[in-house]
Parts: structure tokens; C-alpha cells; sequence
């Protein structure tokens, strides 16, 4: 215990893939060179492969929320008509961008923790023809709830609106057929199933969506996302691009491209799974009624802040995790998933948190969680040992 | 089961310090300069103040093995008489490194596992008075027995002999009060306790030793360790040295300094405690009667190839551990806790080598080796919150 290693657990930024970090030691490039547009075009290929779509998919400097940001603006005018899906943090936060840029939205909500169901979206498309998109997060981060974003996808389709989905800790954790279930724009960022450092955010685009632009009124510069779409075609960027990162983005796009994009998926739902198995073994409540795959929010017991818990976890083991967000701060914790996280990871995150329990008031048997981790691994090794041999 | 981090739990090289690693990216010096000067100076103080010596402290840029061959050549002559105390793979080496240089070895071995015992050496001591040096490890790398150098360097110190103590996974698991001790040559490695890649040997060298070494009649030029001493006076290093290692080595020194040096020595032996407590736990059998806390050493099931279980820690969990080694191979494997180890590996460590039993006939509760390890750090912080309330 005087050694304690600082690790990152959070549901982004999210542990680094070390490669990618190491290829960030080449950023001496110059962003105007036939070397860089070979990266670019190689990093936008392999991104639209990984997301398994053929709409336009295209790379901001920008954090995530400047992407969802970017997509108010690029595709709709102000006094447009739109529904916003909010069961959390993120959907407020898409409340609040449709607001700043003048969108008339109306909220679908449902409490931190639920989801907002499909039938809700379609009688409220139903109820009005005006509507000209539908905003929702495919996993809500904050509660780790995932939406029904196919059946939505499916309800949109039929309208004029356009399904605008933030997906930054979608993709990679759950399943998304873009063009088959009509995310018309999707967004994602660096700093989460990709595992590499915050900075990047990139959307795939329809044509819906670009038709859906084409009288935006919107004022837009820097995040004008046609003008983006022009210089990708010659393998550069409208603005100064984040060589650091592309270059990072480029090895982690190459690993999930050797790993297979639904492993990815895969390992997060495997590790979601495992992980659930284990916090019930302890005793403890899962607090989302449709926990997708990239976190998984658990209770505090009954009279234990849950900031005491991510308190501890660092004090104790220098392992960051994450507390609730908005309302729900001090009373449930995050255990994430997404991206380069394995069972080495969840078996001592585990072990700890059982220490961490006990030495609360809460009593566990130490190693009953970690068993449950162990059961989940050993039944998946099993299974895919059967495929195997069936195959 | 998808994402396996590559996880490095040898005994050397061992787990890297991010900082040092980082640092590596600043190799663009030159050595012949001020700020090399200042760099290698400090590097040299914060050694010696770490190994806890007013000896000269030199580096050299070899792996451990050079420095053991420097001690050979720059102390001793061809027909010196030299007892070699041999426990294992690396007091075999010693064994083949003064035949090469010509010295006379006696060799005073014990089993794999065993000590060679410190009586021993008194005695062949005292039956011959022309012994010029002792040659023995610290710690037995390949078992993870532990010498008692404090015993044989009181029973050197009274003959004209000098003890060399090959300490490369000594230091920084268990203590070595050089000068108190009469360690008269203390040689380690970087790839140790110390974090960092391996590439950089280094030695502590007593006066007795350099009054030893006056008359020598060995060859020798790279290793010329008179040379070193006088640049290292200046600041330089006779030939030219690996900048980047230095850089790394520098940045982990300040980590362990940060740390305290005999917390480094507690974290180890904490750990080395936790994994004995758990293997017996799990029914396993610790192969060595003189355990130490660089690496512990276990004893495979009845029945059970010890290769198998380093093939699954590497096949299952991409965890690379150690098997035996000489004539220990597939019978012992080994866990490792010198240097930049913490509770956070063990947990995990020992989740998967429950597994890896149970997949292979020796059947184990899970968890149950875990706990053992969660008790061990319990017991451990309810010490420590004692000690602080006392202090």
C-alpha cells in the first residue's frame, strides 16, 4: 500500500491504449504535407469502417459537446421545431444547446436512470408534422441508461425530422446499425470506446441530414460542417488539425480494426455483465432500469454517501471512478466500460471495492464480488471455446 | 475477454514508471554538456543517498551481468582464491564469471530454494586464509530465497576478504545497510526494483574493495571502474552513456526518493506477504525455505507443468509472469514484487491464477485467495491508521 498506481477507470477519459500514446511522440508533421493527408484519409476510412456506415463521416477539433453543438447549427434554423430526449445529464445538455440556438424544443423526459421510450417519440411525431428532428443519447452517460435507439430511428424515419443521436458513449459498447436504423447523425469523441486523450470529436452524416441543412439560417464559422466535408475529400482539415491526436486516433482505429469493432462491443457488454453479476453478489442496487454496456451505476448502501466510495478508491488505490452527475451526485457510482478496459481491470476494481464496503459498514464477504467477476469470466471462456469447437 | 491489456508482472524487467517512461522522450542531449553534467551528478547523488552510502556509486551502461564481470576484473587477479556461495541459477553465474576471469572459486552451494547459510561462509573463512572475496546474491532471483548478507558481511569483515553482493532484486525489497553490513561491492540493475527498462548496471564500492582492486592484474577497458570513478567525478561517464535510460532513471530515483526508499523495501515485503498468505490459501506450496520479497516462488499442483500456468497468465490475460528457471522449469513459477507493484496487480494477479488452477484440475474456491490478499492489505492499513493515530 505505499505504492499506488494511478489508474484511470472513469467513463472518459478512459484508459489509453499505450500505443496510441506512444504515436503521439511523432507529432513533429506538418499539417499541409502529403504525409498528413495519407493520415487523415487513412483515419477517416477506418473510422467509417469501425462505424460501419457509408455516410460522410467527419473529424472536429473539438470535445464532444462541440460536436452536438455543430450539429444544432449545421442542420436546423432557429424557431425549428424539435424533440429532445432527456433522461440525465446529457440530455439536459441537449436541452440547453437546442435552446442557445433559438431551437423550439419540446423535452421528452423520463427520471436519471430510465430511458425515454420509443412510443413516446412516436405519438410526439405523430402529434405534430412540424417537427423537424429528434435529439437523443443513444447511453446516457451519467446514469449509464441506454435508449431504444433503433425503434426511435425507426419512428423518425417515417417522418421529415432527422434523428440526431449522441453516441460518444454508444459507440463501442452497443450495437449501431447507422444507415439500417436511420441515426441520420451520429457523434462520438476521442476520449471514449477509442481510448485515447479528449480533443477529437467526429459525426457521421446523412443525406437526410445534409438536406435537412441545406436553408439552415444558422450563423456558423469554425464548425461548418460542409466546408469540413469539402476539404476531407482532399484528405485535410478546414482548420488546424490535432496531429497529436490523429496520429493516436490512427493506432487506437488500427487495433480495433485487428480486434473486430464488435468485439469492442462485446467486451463492454461482457465486462457490463460481469460487473452487474457482481455489485448484486455484494448486496448493492443496480440504479439504472435499462443499463446499457458503457457504465454501470450502482447505489450507494443505504446511508453511505457514494462519494465516500470514489473517495476511497483513490485515497486507498489511486484509482479514479466516477460518483453520480446532476442530481444524483452522492448517491450512486459509476464502474465503466467502454473501451480499454479488461477483466484484469474489473477483478481488482472488485477486490476494492469490496475493502472499501466493509471498512464502510457495509459487510461483504471479501472475494464473494470478485467470484462473481471470475463465474462471468469462466462461463464466457466456456462459450467461446463451444463456438469454437462448433465452429 | 476480447480486450487483454499486455501486462509485464516479471521479476525484471518489471512494470514501468509512466513518468520515467515519459522522460525517455527527451533524449535529444548531448552528454558532453552542462545540463548532461548536472543530470548524471544528481543521478549519482540520489543513488548513493537511496542505497544509503558514502561508498563511490558508479554506472555503467550494461545489463546487471556487466557489472558483476566488472567486479570480477577490477577487484581480483587471475588465481585469487574466492568463495562463491550458489543457490540457484544466478550463484551459477557467479560460479561461471570467476572461472572466466581465472579466479580460484571455491563454491559453497544449497539447493534451489534453500540459502547457502551464513555459518558456512564463517567457516570456509577461517579454513582459509588466503580467501580474497565473497560472491553471493542478495536475493536468489530464480528461487526468491534471500541471503542473510548481513551475517556473511560481518563474518567478511573480519578476514582481508571482500564481499561482493550481487543485490539486482536485493535492493529495494529488503533492507542492505552497505556500510554497517560490510558490503564492500553492492551491484543492481535498472530493470529492478528501480522501474525503469533494463540497459543501466550500477555498483557501490567500499574502499577495502578499491585497496583490493590496487593490485590487479586483470585486462580490461570498458569496465575499468577506476576510469569511471574519475569522470563520474566531473560528472561524465568514461564512454558513452544511454541518455535516455539515464532520463528514466533520474525521474524514477525522484519517484522513490518521493516515496521513501524503505517504503519501497515495505511495499515489496507487503506484497511478498499477501501472496504467501493467498498461494497457501489456494493449497499451493511455497518452494523456498528462505523466502524473500523480491519474488515468490510456488510450487505447481502435483501433476501440473508450471509452464502451463505461465501459458494461460499469457494466453487468458496477456499477464506475463515468470516460470523456474535452470532446473526449476515446470516445476515452480514465480510472482513478482520488486518495484512498481501494488495491491491493485495482486488482486487481479490472484483472480486469475484462481482461475487458471481451476481450469487445470486443482480446484479452488473462487475468491478465496483474493480475500486472503484483501485481509493481508487490511490488516496492513488498519496497522498503518494505528501507527499514524499513535505517532
Amino acid at each position: 500500500m505505499y505504492i499506488k498506481k494511478q489508474r484511470l477507470l472513469t467513463p472518459g477519459p478512459t484508459p489509453l491504449l499505450p500505443s496510441a500514446l506512444h504515436a503521439m511522440m511523432g507529432s513533429d508533421i506538418h499539417h499541409r504535407t502529403e504525409d498528413f493527408r495519407n493520415l487523415y484519409k487513412r483515419v477517416l476510412a477506418n473510422l467509417k469502417d469501425i462505424l460501419g456506415t457509408s455516410n460522410d463521416v467527419l473529424v472536429l477539433v473539438a470535445s464532444g459537446t462541440g460536436a452536438l453543438e455543430a450539429a444544432a447549427q449545421n442542420f436546423f434554423s432557429p424557431g425549428d421545431e424539435v424533440l429532445v430526449c432527456s433522461a440525465g445529464k446529457f440530455g439536459e445538455r441537449w436541452v440547453e444547446i437546442a435552446r442557445a440556438w433559438g431551437l423550439n424544443a419540446t423535452v421528452l423526459s423520463a427520471p436519471y436512470g430510465d430511458a425515454v421510450q420509443p412510443e413516446t417519440v412516436e405519438q410526439a411525431l405523430a402529434g405534430n408534422r412540424n417537427i423537424k428532428g429528434v435529439f437523443a443519447q443513444a447511453s446516457e452517460t451519467s446514469t449509464g441508461a441506454q435508449h431504444d435507439v433503433k425503434a426511435m430511428g425507426h419512428a423518425v424515419k417515417k417522418t421529415d425530422a432527422i434523428f440526431v443521436v449522441d453516441a460518444i458513449t454508444g459507440i463501442g459498447t452497443m450495437p449501431l446499425e447507422i444507415e439500417a436504423w436511420g441515426l441520420d447523425v451520429v457523434i462520438g469523441g476521442s476520449q471514449k470506446a477509442f481510448m485515447i486523450p479528449p480533443g477529437l470529436a467526429f459525426l457521421s452524416i446523412s443525406q437526410k441530414a445534409w438536406g435537412s441543412g441545406e436553408d439552415s439560417k444558422s450563423p456558423r464559422f469554425y464548425f461548418d460542417l460542409k466546408r469540413e466535408r469539402k476539404n476531407a475529400a482532399t484528405g485535410e482539415s478546414a482548420w488546424t488539425p490535432n496531429t497529436a491526436l490523429l496520429l493516436a486516433f490512427d493506432e487506437a482505429l488500427k487495433y480495433i480494426q485487428s480486434l473486430g469493432p464488435h468485439k469492442l462491443v462485446a467486451n463492454a457488454q461482457l465486462l457490463a455483465k460481469a460487473t452487474r453479476e457482481a455489485v448484486t453478489e455484494l448486496g448493492l442496487e443496480l440504479f439504472s432500469s435499462a443499463p446499457g454496456s458503457s457504465v454501470t451505476s450502482v447505489r450507494a448502501p443505504r446511508g453511505m454517501d457514494s462519494g465516500v466510495i470514489v473517495k476511497e478508491f483513490r485515497s486507498r488505490f489511486n484509482a479514479i471512478i466516477s460518483n453520480g452527475q446532476g442530481s444524483m451526485k452522492g448517491q450512486i457510482f459509476r464502474l465503466a466500460h467502454l473501451g480499454y478496459f479488461d477483466f484484469h481491470d474489473l477483478f481488482a476494481i472488485v477486490a476494492e471495492l469490496e475493502i472499501i464496503l466493509n471498512a464502510n459498514g457495509h459487510a461483504v464477504r471479501f472475494g464473494s464480488g470478485v467470484a462473481a467477476v471470475q463465474n462471468a469470466y469462466a462461463d464466457a471462456a466456456l462459450a467461446k471455446e463451444a463456438a469454437l469447437t462448433a465452429g
